[in-house]
């Protein structure tokens, strides 16, 4: 009985804040004389900050409940609820609240800020990620995780690249704009890349969810993950070095490729080589420090250092995120004198921060550009090209006696890696809206059928087995 | 032995990542062209701002850990290694890597996204010192207390305003230029208006560094700084009130300054009421939601809230953190499911947040405005009233047998309220350069005074008691 009237009073509360927030909002965020509210000196300029977050985070946390109740992944719901925020507007032209977020070069400071606190958190959230495998971990993930990522990311690539060139036949006039010599393989190769990466995240949530972590398949689909993950920035270091070379005009040569993949390699390599010899060293002498919450900073410091860095070096600032997760153990802080361990440091910051992300990416989908019934068949089959390339990887599986069926969906859902990789693109300029949008549909589609799915395949396999053995 | 070798090693380490940070700063926040990185879109936007958080953060710790080596507040740290990172320009021009930090309209991106995480920052903790101290905390508080408080408050704005007329003889030039028809006045009373806050924050550290947070004379200082806060934060809104009135030209009438107070009176008890019937009840709602870190997102949600309604309601949005604070207590939240007490969840974010706001308002120091004699004698008399404003207020203890010294040191140190303080009134275009300086300077040297004298003058009582009794 009281559970079936929480929904309708926390509801309730949201409804108001959220109705608190648009009223307010017309001298909020939408500010249109920023000019003079800067000079009167009243409105302070992180007011209209205050006011998107408060929108965003009640946003998350409605979304993310109600998905939760159905059985679904939190992120699914910010992602969703964050769609609908964006797309308002298509119902009340009034109130385009969030139009400053949804522009290619956004201008109004607010929006920018929003925009900033968006990336540290996907940046916190890769290293967080990166936290939770260690170098060790991946080098005792066999030959079945190896394998299994290596067709993970191949059969994917192919399926999307096969898709995406049935279906977008020629350059979209916005990124021809932006630059009259582009190649129309450019957006193929992007939207294979973007196929590549497995959602960790998600296939750890579901997993840990259905108390099945600690299976064999549960381990190879994480090593797989992860290692797919590496390789996947890789491919998208390259895609963005093929795209920027491109560009410029200059067709990208091989040796180009091998260099950004050296880079890259490089990078990750010096990252585990610094990480098993320089850190511990580093992590024991700031560990006597007295000073409050240097834990916590130091870790946040190599984040945010590493994340800095891979950008300097040409790669996306989340390769370093995670680099700088995967080198940092739990084990390096035990010397700190602080009594907690630094998961759960790190998580508060997390909580506040990731959300906003996944908000903006729904926030930033243009539900019209779904008019358009090539975008609707492309991200169809983009979903289907997914879905069917990480199937694949099953049979990749080299032990036997293992539930393949599993391993292939655990490997499925794309979540956040999908999107930020979405996010990398419109970026470059190579990924418009209707393709966002497209790609949008592909992680919402393939995180969406993940549980289920992966639920009903291992029951199935609970039921066989004992028969087989 | 290994303690001596520690700032060495510790010290080399800082230096090295500060050496990178400044060596990549070429081609980081200093970005000349910065129209050409947004379109190659290789430079991720969030890059400049992680740098400059990484800087920002290595100064802090390194600052706040040398003053606590000193027996000093970290926050004096953070403060004075700021002012010395803003100034290096001084000592080398090619290095003004903060500078799009130390203008009043901050145009660069990365500066205004790092400004609005340092606002998010002293938001945060102003939430968190209203979280330690209650509704029922304050009135239990006696007649002492809100005497004390009274005193404190009246004294240091009398004296204030005495000071700030004898050395400002004439509305500085940029002021004017702003502004043709401000009167000289307003900045007396921002000036005043300043000196009346007492840093709860910095005291409750010192008494409980000392041991001695369980005294009489502790739980009076600590009252009296609450209400000082609220009072102080009243004067602002006051003297916000006059400053914006004046600006439009209209001179402002004793009516629109018993409206001011209203307003923020009423918004405050607006929110004590609603937080001892509204709140509860919400919580008790949201506690029972399954989604991960609800706690800490609601919490944070009142907060944000709070703090815009209060700046829509012309008050700073400080005031809205406070009082958010105020009315949320620990004990709300034990219906939660999560394990963690709220303190625990909220303060990493706050380790993370709060050291930028006071490196970036130490970087705003402008060090070439010490040159200007004036400047130095306005720090020096505001440091002196602020010093004895606060000493009267000891004679204002009711109760007998007590310390009335300690009590009166413990008002002394501003901190961050002084510093908030400045921050708004250069906001308002009521502080020039030289005034900020002055203050800060102020700032500074009653923090700084206060930890030693406050040991000193507790161990004496410590002396002098036995032979009382």
């Amino acid at each position: 009985m009281a559970i079936s009237r929480i929904p309708q009073t926390s509801l309730l509360f949201v409804l108001l804040l959220l109705t608190a927030a648009m009223v307010l909002g017309g001298f909020g965020p939408a500010q249109p004389d920023p000019e003079h509210a800067a000079s009167a000196g009243h409105q302070d300029p992180v007011a209209p900050v205050l006011l998107a977050l408060t929108v965003l985070l009640v946003c998350a946390k409605v979304g993310g409940e109600l998905f939760e109740r159905l059985g679904q992944p939190a992120v699914l719901g910010e992602l969703i609820f964050g769609v609908i925020l964006g797309n308002l507007v298509l119902v009340n032209l009034q109130w385009d609240f969030f139009g400053p977020l949804r522009t290619d070069h956004i201008t109004e400071q607010w929006a920018y800020a929003i925009d900033i606190l968006a990336r540290i958190g996907v940046i916190l959230l890769l290293f967080e990620v990166g936290l939770e495998s260690s170098v060790a971990e991946m080098r005792k993930v066999g030959a079945s995780s190896f394998l299994v990522a290596t067709v993970g990311v191949i059969a994917p690539f192919a399926l999307g690249y096969f898709a995406s060139a049935t279906f977008i036949k020629e350059v979209p006039p916005v990124i021809l704009a932006m630059n009259a010599n582009f190649d129309l393989s450019n957006i193929h190769i992007f939207i294979g890349a973007t196929l590549c990466a497995t959602s960790v995240g998600i296939t750890a949530r579901v997993l840990k969810d259905l108390g099945k972590l600690q299976t064999k398949e549960a381990k190879i689909v994480l090593g797989a993950a992860v290692i797919d993950d590496v390789m996947g920035l890789i491919i998208l270091a390259v895609a963005a070095g093929i795209i920027v070379a491109a560009e410029t005009g200059v067709p990208m040569e091989f040796a180009e490729v091998v260099k950004i993949t050296g880079v890259a390699l490089g990078f990750l390599v010096g990252a585990i080589v610094i990480g098993l010899t320089v850190v511990p060293r580093i992590l024991k002498k700031i560990a006597v420090l007295r000073t409050h919450g240097i834990m916590l900073i130091s870790a946040l410091l190599f984040c945010f250092l590493f994340a800095y860095l891979a950008n300097a070096a040409g790669l996306a600032a989340i390769v370093g995120a995670f680099a700088a997760g995967l080198i940092l153990e739990e084990v390096h802080f035990t010397e700190f004198r602080e009594e907690k361990h630094l998961h759960d440091l790190l998580t508060p910051v997390t909580t506040f921060l990731v959300p906003i992300f996944f908000v903006v990416m729904g926030i930033q989908v243009r539900l019209e550009t779904f008019l358009n019934p090539s975008v609707l068949g492309l991200a169809l089959a983009l979903s289907v090209a997914a879905f069917i390339g990480k199937q694949v990887c099953g049979l990749a599986v080299v032990d036997k006696g293992l539930d393949r069926l599993s391993v292939g969906l655990g490997m499925v859902p794309r979540g956040e890696v999908g999107l930020i990789f979405a996010s990398i693109g419109k970026g470059l300029g190579v990924v418009d809206d209707a393709i966002f949008s497209a790609i949008v549909i592909m992680v919402i589609v393939t995180t969406l059928m993940t549980p289920p799915l992966l639920k009903f395949s291992l029951a199935r396999w609970e039921r066989r087995r004992p028969a087989e053995a």
